[in-house]
């Protein structure tokens, strides 16, 4: 009887995973509906493109190497035999252990349904870097940067962060980083800025006297249904990272996760949509979505110990952050369309940095070196694959392109063919 | 191995709240969808605005005071503190209740997932208001609003009924609203009814003869995905409203809670789908929409014990009833731009009416009274708001402003920049 | 205690049908996105009113009389009772069965959670035709021919296959479709080809010289959510297809469906991407797209046994197959303006006969004979209902109606009446 009960907490933590795995997925659509909302019309189609290539790849790259790269797969070509279970010594260990402890601190699962969750997470990082790079760069180079991003530079500081691959100086730092505010989060925008420093700003975003044009998206309807994609998914990729379910205490995290999560979310728009009223005098939309996803970002380093009311003014702040960043990005003719490298980056260290508020463990030192680590690592490696792809292929399409939009150039179709007039 | 046993079904039973809760949490983005695709391009960004903040101020609400004044919190603040799982002492209970009678008649979960459960329920209460005082209501005004029903006026009759709260005469009643036809849907129509009796018609909706002038919603597509994203997130509202998961005979429920759900909104598209082709002469896209929605309320009140069959009658009574109520409400010249007090308010009342013909422990005169303490409460008490808010803020949008759209004079930017020529 | 264990497997059961159930349901809206967003603006209204509509009538003719064709339900109106759970002495049963050999061989789940599972996929098949005949195809005609097909043709052979009729031929091919590439989506394939050859192409599809002109779809950002719809409920379709979770072996099974359903969307959308760049010269979104869902659709037949490179490379297969199909249906002026003859039929096949090569059991003369068998029932049942409804109402829509659009002609209102200048 004591194998029955084995079998089910299996079952349930499996279960409980793949679903996590499944929402976290769901939030590629997620970015492909925000970005496609706030870009251009002309510039839809290929975005869109990017969005799913993108996904694609990372799904197939993360299993060809970067899941080597991050765990101790002890195989190259991850996927070339099917990912095992636990097996049989395994079990038999657990088995004994809980017959003395209880179940509550072993995690047990399928070893394929972690390799689902970690995969779509590779995926998020990348999601990341589309909208940045948005309007102006070239599909292929594009998807040849999200070859390595999602092959080796993720899965490296991955590997270094909760791949527990020993790195002597990084381990002392006592990093804690619970679902990815500055693993997942803070690396896709650190990926994104090292592109955009190179691509430069879209023609005519910046004036020649220092004036910042705004440049609406076309289908903002899009944007909002990204958003709340986004905020769902999210319940996955916070709630999958306790990595297991099963039991009273690690039930009880797993539903403070979820409620801190919409909390904070909560949390960030409103008071993004508050700042923003009193700056700009109207209640400004894509303010209000980005501050949902800085509250949503902010929580990610440590969703399970805050009370809901500190979940909730965390998600504040980062969504007070997320306004200001936008603003002085645009100061320094740093071109982002969607806000990503504030949303990402900007809060992502912010939340890295808020940890040790409420988790004794973290120390504010320990959390500023491993954000460092992190952010030189991926920006570095990025740089000089950026520059690399700039120099043998180019990274940025032509005026003309650029001005006729990249749809027709790159994808050679218009996204709403009838809706818009030239 | 009795504590191993509890453990896995306290983990199970949170489970399978927290997936409901976040179907629950989707439906919001249904509303969002639903409501910019029936408003015109130029309402369309303030409508989004209003519902992505009505969630936010939803949550943080029902977290401050809601849940206090819905269930004995014991305190104001509701997220001060971690909401706490079972206590030992509980646990140690629930363990003896089961050693005699097996674990099928306990509710064991995470109080965070209940409380998680809950405050998406407000919200979806709340959105239901967005949506019939659309394209004329002041952005602000309406927030203001948001705050003291989700603070407030949902949380009190919620815990008339739902929240054990002593009511004498109320509990004679014996009011039976199995996931909320009534307490939720209806209340959120008559919140709905207050403002819009207050706000007036939209300009040109009503002419002088008596012409009821349609004003075609400016996406379609939109509209349609948010209906879908209602019907899945139905799932999690009618069936997490079991409480529990754990058993045979729950599940059994929760499975027949499912099947029913579904089977109700298919009656209901294709039953308002038939009575507009009939009157209309056309297959009427936006009636079948509001016909599943409203095959869907119907069924709300008691998705159990209905046979799949008369679950799909009772849905297809709703999409009939749906409607003539859009057709009445239009006579009377209550407009409502998304029908949303024929869907939720009408037929909410009628899935209210229904319960005791499957269910042999309600009455009709008590579900009668129920429904009536219901919406007497909510429509003065919203009244009353919606009356100071007039006074002390306007709720509506001068004419001008109407004219432009609200997009521009309260959000400063358009939805669909490019698509729309004035 | 025995029994408590029993009941705690039960309820994971069942809330695992159920929610891949939810998952599936899901597809729906897929459906309609993408079918919305790949025709012109003029039909979207109508292509949007088909998909509910068939969704609700798949889900009541089910109800009516396909769960009893294809199961042996003992009764002709499914719906009449509450749809049983296991009884006590199946319950005994299984318990001392378990007793012996652990659950893991089990099934123990709500009957309504199967008729739930079951009744999505009827929808599924029903709306791959939707999208072939879209843009010409009268709406009341398609409608009668969705009666049929959900409550006749597609229950038949669904019961030939999963359903465990007696069917003496068949039953010696020894035929294997573990979620239905052949069973759901050549069927669904099968049925649109018939409709497709007796209504014919849309007219300016071809032109006198054997050109083919492409009629771009209105809304790509649609298109591609419908996409990523599809590829998250299709974790429902082929996860919930082991119709249990509980235990070590089936959890691990699930796992590997998982990430294999998802590896090979990826392998698909990849290769689609990559062979469209080769032969058109640009990355062609539409393509990717179909790409993708040939990808899902390819492992649908064995998605448990393949290991995730494999399970990427038969995607990549249906990746490539689908690009060649889509042109080459072309050639033969059979206009399906979504591409799902390619996608689900094709594509199906080839997933139906790759089978054997991951799957010892199968042998690809067992797989070609279920499949004609498939192919020829639905085609030949189908062409003879189409017929029949040409006969008697007409299956197409007027010449001046088709340049119009359909939208007017039978829905009385536009899809978009802002965006689009006539």
């Amino acid at each position: 009887m004591e194998n029955q009960i084995f079998e089910l907490q299996y079952a349930i933590d499996t279960f409980y995973f793949l679903i996590c795995g499944a929402l976290v997925m769901w939030m590629a659509a997620g970015f492909a509906m925000l970005e496609s909302g706030l870009v251009r019309a002309k510039n839809t189609t290929e975005i869109l493109t990017k969005n799913v290539a993108l996904f694609a790849v990372a799904c197939t790259m993360y299993m060809i190497c970067g899941y080597h790269f991050m765990y101790d797969g002890g195989y190259f070509l991850s996927g070339v035999t099917t990912v095992a279970g636990m097996d049989d010594g395994a079990i038999a260990q657990v088995l004994a252990d809980s017959a003395e402890n209880g179940f509550d601190g072993d995690s047990v699962y399928s070893g394929a349904s972690d390799f689902f969750f970690q995969v779509v997470f590779v995926a998020t990082a990348m999601s990341i870097v589309s909208g940045a790079v948005a309007e102006r760069m070239k599909l292929w180079a594009f998807l040849a940067f999200a070859v390595v991003m999602t092959g080796v530079i993720y899965p490296v500081e991955g590997g270094w962060t909760w791949g527990g691959k020993e790195v002597p100086l990084f381990g002392a730092l006592n990093y804690s980083d619970y679902a990815g505010s500055g693993i997942v989060h803070m690396a896709g925008a650190a990926a994104a800025l090292a592109g955009v420093i190179l691509l430069g700003a879209r023609k005519g975003k910046y004036g020649p006297n220092g004036e910042v044009n705004a440049i609406p998206g076309a289908n903002l309807p899009l944007a909002t249904l990204g958003m709340f994609i986004l905020w769902m998914g999210w319940f996955g990729f916070n709630g999958g990272s306790t990595l297991k379910l099963g039991g009273v205490a690690v039930a009880n995290e797993v539903a403070n996760v979820f409620l801190n999560t919409n909390a904070a979310a909560a949390g960030g728009l409103i008071a993004a949509l508050a700042v923003a009223r009193i700056i700009f005098g109207k209640a400004d939309l894509t303010m209000a979505l980005n501050g949902a996803l800085a509250g949503l970002v902010a929580i990610t380093a440590e969703p399970a110990d805050p009370s809901p009311l500190a979940a909730t003014l965390i998600g504040a702040v980062g969504g007070i952050i997320v306004v200001f960043s936008i603003l002085a990005l645009d100061k320094l003719k740093i071109d982002d369309p969607v806000g990503a490298i504030s949303v990402h980056g900007v809060v992502g260290f912010f939340g890295v940095m808020v940890v040790p508020i409420t988790d004794g463990d973290a120390s504010f030192l320990g959390q500023l070196g491993g954000a460092a680590v992190i952010f030189c690592w991926v920006f570095v490696t990025s740089l000089i694959v950026w520059a690399v792809l700039k120099a043998a292929m180019g990274i940025r399409v032509t005026e003309e392109e650029e001005f006729d939009g990249v749809d027709l150039a790159e994808c050679g179709m218009e996204a709403y063919p009838e809706f818009t007039t030239k």
